[in-house]
């Protein structure tokens, strides 16, 4: 049985490349990190057994005993069921179909667990101890290899019906190619404005003759380029930031939500930023959103984490309270049972 | 002081054509209508002033004395602070800016009032008495000269920060004209699905040998012709069935909502669904959303003003209970000042 008022949680962050763990306090405050090369990860159970070997490393390195723990909440980048736990689907750890991820860290771990999509993770992040802090309504922007977007309404998450929403990636705006895309393969707005469709753009015009640059150029290496104002660079970038400016238009005027934080590798390049801003600015909506970088950069799912997994244990604590509460009313009772009033 | 548990309330839909109101009992049952043309409709006083006309005329209908209301819900076809009972924007009602128009009636009727978009309303009508009942996530579509939608998240209709939620009349999807729009102008996605947008397009295509029907033709009347398979009518109607259709495609990939309400006097046309239903089948998305007709038709705006009436005056009702309540205690305080226990 573990203790809910053990003052330690765990946030973990299954990603494609690492996986990476934090232990934190009941505050929040992060007391120590721990990452390893993700897995094979179609082995949930490698997956899991990983983490059972960083978290015993970071409670030996902060000196705790192994029941310091109340809680675990973890990350992935797939459609998540919350409710119960289960990562739905994922295209990126080589294909998770309904991995009971929740229940699985609960029976390793002994301690209540959580699991969210990780850009979730990341939006919950920048609200709690980010640049969205204290704001209810707004969406996190996670731009790396694709797009997804965390959805903050009336201060939660927006899920949706089936667990999918913020899947903005798929979004149809101008300028993006219209025919179907099969289930599982990039979306049109990520194939021009995610890090692996600028790439592709990049490549598509490239010649040696226009830039100094390589075929192979990153993403922020192409954006870096093009703040320093070479032409080809330029046009990638601007036909990036049109088609995003487009989707968040498009976002605003469904949500009218106020604030959009750019995350992820690809999202935090400032140029991406100025330039989306200047697409906006030309469609002179009744809503202007404020477009603003992550605080948290790449910790932004670890931290979301961390606040679920404090949240998770919370709950558990009160559920505990509610039950001796409840048992505690009973004596009473019996006692004023063998003790009538009056 | 208006009795809260009067049983009657009025539900008030403020068009650009019509101002429309019906009387309904507690259980939202429609008792009366009245209806007359919108008087020159910047003159907010005038419109009160026909709406007490109304009123009156619907209670002497039903031998109802004067103080049976306990409250009264408008809407209007306007960016609309629910909170503060104000009109902020309409581009319908001749350009009412900053109207207090839930202070109006309240001031007229001396009953509790709330004001919300037409639009709005007609998602909560289809939500408690038509095809949405018991859905917590869906969106109802207001397809007429221009087209909006009320977004029902969790149960409650989503109004955005600045109360401007679902101005999908903006939304810019493949195929739409990518220069930017006046405020107040009809939105580029409208211009080609919405009951204007769909005549002028057809308008642009007319030529006498290629149809019978006239130039000026309205949008249903397109329609009801490609559903005798004339193909100009089939082209315009394709157009804006693949428009609409990428803009539910958008909808659903953010909001994750299973379910989509067509209304408004274009949307209800069954061609209209039907194509836009193929549209989406050819994308296979994650979440297919269902395509419904409105089951309130012009109705649903009414229905939802009298289901917000009600809500309003349940809210004074329980608000009078409450202050009861605080007196009922004090008194007993005092009483068990006068007379200790033991």
């Amino acid at each position: 049985m573990p203790d809910p008022a053990a003052p330690y949680v765990i946030g973990a962050d299954i990603g494609a490349t690492n996986l990476r763990l934090v232990l934190a306090d009941c505050t929040g405050a992060i007391l120590g990190r721990w990452c390893c090369s993700t897995p094979n990860a179609r082995d949930t159970a490698a997956v899991v057994w990983r983490m059972r070997e960083g978290v015993d490393a970071l409670l030996r390195e902060a000196s705790l005993p192994p029941d310091a723990l109340s809680a675990i909440a973890a990350g992935a980048p797939g459609i998540t069921n919350v409710a119960e736990g289960v990562v739905i689907a994922t295209s990126y750890l080589m294909g998770w179909r309904d991995v009971p991820l929740g229940a699985l860290l609960e029976a390793e771990f002994g301690v209540p667990a959580a699991v969210d999509n990780d850009v979730n993770l990341a939006a919950i992040g920048e609200q709690r101890a980010g640049v969205a802090r204290n704001v209810d309504d707004f969406v996190f922007l996670a731009i790396g290899t694709g797009i997804g977007a965390g959805i903050v309404l009336k201060g939660q998450v927006h899920h949706g019906g089936v667990w999918s929403a913020g899947e903005i990636g798929y979004m149809l705006v101008p300028g993006v190619p219209e025919s179907p895309v099969e289930r599982g393969q990039p979306g049109p707005l990520e194939g021009i404005a995610g890090g692996e469709g600028i790439r592709s753009q990049w490549r598509q015009r490239w010649s040696k003759e226009l830039t100094p640059l390589p075929k192979e150029a990153t993403a922020s290496e192409i954006f870096d380029h093009a703040m320093e104002a070479n032409p080809l660079a330029q046009e990638v970038l601007q036909l990036a930031a049109r088609t995003l400016g487009y989707a968040i238009y498009n976002i605003a005027m469904v949500l009218n939500t106020p604030l959009f934080v750019f995350g992820g590798g690809v999202g935090i390049h400032p140029a991406l930023r100025e330039a989306t801003r200047r697409v906006l600015d030309e469609r002179r909506a009744r809503v202007q959103p404020e477009l603003v970088r992550s605080a948290l950069g790449a910790d932004a799912q670890l931290v979301g984490a961390v606040f679920l997994a404090l949240e998770t244990a919370a709950k558990a604590a009160a559920s505990v309270a509610i039950r001796q509460g409840d048992a505690g009313e009973e004596t009473t009772r019996r006692a004023a049972g063998q003790l009538p009033l009056q």
